[in-house]
């Protein structure tokens, strides 16, 4: 299989005006936004470019490990007794352990082309921090990363492979930053904390902010995941009938499955899966909102539970924000894309299954993907269908262990209840939406 | 390239008689042992042929990860800034995260058609119960894991993965077998006492023993690492000057350097490394030895440091056998290899440097091959030499993060020391040798 050679940009091929950013309440009245990302990136944010060249440079660096393994999972057909063809894309192979390297090497690479000495990131369950702390060791990079502090405290090893890679680790939030002490009493912290805690970090000259999964160029340099995935299933003469991915932000899913949105002679069903304890697309309104708890940036119009929701503390840390990509969220409204929602008990029952019949190790993250596939099987069983169907195992678990162990030992045998009006309560606080034009 | 299609055997090319195991002490009245190892596998540790034909069923689930990477270490180089070129074979991109899946396949497989329907096995840091673990869910056997209690209890997430992966998982010494009741005054346990727990399992109708590393057919399943690295770097327009590999019982060593022994046009020295704190090579005897503490197998002769012999604890639980395989041990003998070892402080110091420079992160065992590329490269550049090094990265370190977090917190600083009279004592209780023919 040839590498890609461009990510492939979605918006080229659908008839869909995205709704415009807006400045954030507090820049009402003139002030501006810092210029914090480089021009090679916004450029590539407003493309409507159906291909966007690979730099050598980042090429280079992803043909270390990509193409990824497309591998048929024929031990969990039997296990599942289906007649639907389930294959698996694995990204866990990589330094980094997930997806997210796809878009740090980018990342790192075009902010370094524009003077950054040191990355800021925030990270949730730790996989957007080693992404970033691996891309900036690739190019010379400075790295600091601000860990929500939940995650850091259930998975203490992810701070050191971070530290091992030379990069700098805060426990989120944190005492050195003004966003930070603001939101002291938060003491588990929110992925929303620790982003706007690493945004502050970017007051220190050649410091920029990096943002890692829910910006439209995050969600094209992960394409390069569904473009081999396309071509690794030809060589297996197979069309994806259904594509399952998990959601966070977005760019797991988003990096998967647009590739195979293409206008093509059969359609796929591409189903995105959040958990139940962070339902966005599923239970969240489609609304302008802030992005992160600074509520300094502009204002995305996005399914949101609402920048202030605290989602229940769950194992797939990587999935807990309160918001989707504006590209995912847009598709969806639209219904070109679908949702649906699962309990971490039902996840971690299908990703012990997949792990025993594969010997892999999803990341909780990774596993409502597995869980989705499960569930799409059963479906096309009941149904006297046998689709092909493609799922992004995006990460390992092997940093997981400790989930994997409360889960075997029946600790994770109830279900995550969100209510709605835990749900109607954040929304309250969503800013003041535009007048509809 | 393409996959092997046969695994080497060294021994057809080398004038080399290996001296013939002996019975056990025990057993010289006349006692019968159990056949516990099937023909087939017999057959191999006998065998004068120059290659064993892979079996189908075996090759098929090789194939499902290999051929393994061979890359080279750029970044590693720039940071030494050597002139030497270092490649490294990545074994720990597969299911159980080592290279003991090659050999442990090859079991499962031939134990399978000799009829057990369990195996029972005996593990030092975890890797050859999690590869065993994952060969038997391929086949559909039961397999019971006796692991060093000092390593599962630093090493909790092992025993996690191999029950995810469906094995039983016990503590050695454990009180369930009379070999363990005799050791039990040695709580922390040694690979030793856990080998004669695992045999004595057999006991149980169905259940076969099988042996991780020292046994010739375990070295010659893992020839598939040095065949496929040899052509890639003959892909690469390069031959390898110096082999560098960890030593433990010896299949890793042996699997990645015995095929560089073919003759042909240029040397290749092959130097194996293993840990200042189990010296069998560099400080042991040649001698006829027991395997294992139960004293109930056949005697080999190999280097050895006793079977009574209990090194200092250290993070490399997969080096601390008291011996190597019989193999090896006449090979460094007739000083067709050699042997070289270090203290684990300064092996931390390299694998912590080459994680940073290639984003992988090395077991510890592994990380004495990495150590000594390190010092062989230092070597080349003071005699003006520029070589092309091969070093083994027989497995990722990412469920070693407890020891990287201790040499990070600098609790790794002190040399660990063996003194002669340590070695003496455990050497005064070897058996009684055979007279000299």
């Amino acid at each position: 299989m040839k590498a890609p050679e461009a990510w492939y940009n979605v918006l080229a091929d659908l008839d869909l005006d995205l709704p415009p950013d807006l400045p954030p309440p507090a820049y009402r009245d003139g002030a501006r936004l810092d210029p914090q990302v480089p021009l090679s990136l916004i450029r590539q944010e407003m493309s409507r470019k159906r291909w966007i060249p690979i730099p050598a440079e980042v090429s280079e660096r992803y043909a270390r490990w990509r193409a990824t393994p497309l591998r048929r999972a024929t031990e969990l057909e039997a296990a599942l007794g289906t007649r639907a063809r389930l294959y698996y894309k694995y990204e866990g192979d990589n330094p980094s352990g997930s997806h997210k390297l796809n878009t740090a090497i980018a990342q790192a690479y075009y902010y370094k082309a524009a003077g950054a000495t040191r990355l800021a990131v925030a990270t949730g369950a730790g996989q957007w921090g080693t992404a970033v702390a691996t891309a900036c060791r690739m190019f010379g990079l400075e790295c600091v990363v601000y860990m929500v502090r939940t995650s850091l405290e259930t998975k203490p090893h992810r701070r050191t492979i971070m530290e091992m890679l030379g990069a700098t680790v805060i426990a989120s939030p944190s005492d050195g930053t003004e966003a930070g002490r603001r939101f002291a009493a938060e003491r588990s912290g929110t992925l929303s904390i620790a982003l706007a805690e690493a945004m502050e970090a970017t007051r220190r000259p050649g410091t920029r902010f990096c943002a890692g999964s829910g910006e439209t160029y995050s969600l094209l340099h992960n394409t390069v995941m569904g473009l081999e995935a396309h071509d690794q299933l030809a060589e297996h003469e197979e069309h994806a009938d259904i594509v399952v991915a998990g959601l966070g932000a977005g760019s797991n899913f988003a990096g998967l499955a647009f590739p195979f949105l293409r206008p093509g002679p059969r359609p796929t069903r591409c189903v995105s899966v959040e958990p139940a304890a962070c339902p966005k697309l599923t239970r969240g309104r489609y609304a302008y909102d802030f992005t992160d708890s600074s509520e300094q940036n502009p204002l995305q119009k996005m399914y949101t539970l609402g920048s202030r929701f605290t989602p229940p503390s769950m194992h797939a840390g990587g999935l807990r924000y309160h918001a989707t990509a504006k590209v995912v969220s847009a598709l969806y409204d639209r219904g070109l894309v679908e949702a649906v929602a699962y309990q971490q008990r039902e996840v971690f029952e299908s990703a012990v299954l997949f792990a025993r019949a594969e010997g892999v190790v999803p990341a909780p993250e990774s596993a409502h993907a597995v869980h989705g596939a499960v569930v799409e099987a059963a479906k096309a069983d009941r149904d006297g269908r046998s689709p092909a169907i493609l799922f992004s195992l995006s990460g390992h678990g092997l940093f997981d262990m400790a989930a994997y162990r409360s889960y075997l030992d029946g600790q994770v045998d109830e279900d995550i209840d969100v209510t709605d009006e835990d749900i109607e309560r954040s929304l309250a606080h969503l800013p003041a939406q535009p007048e509809p034009v």
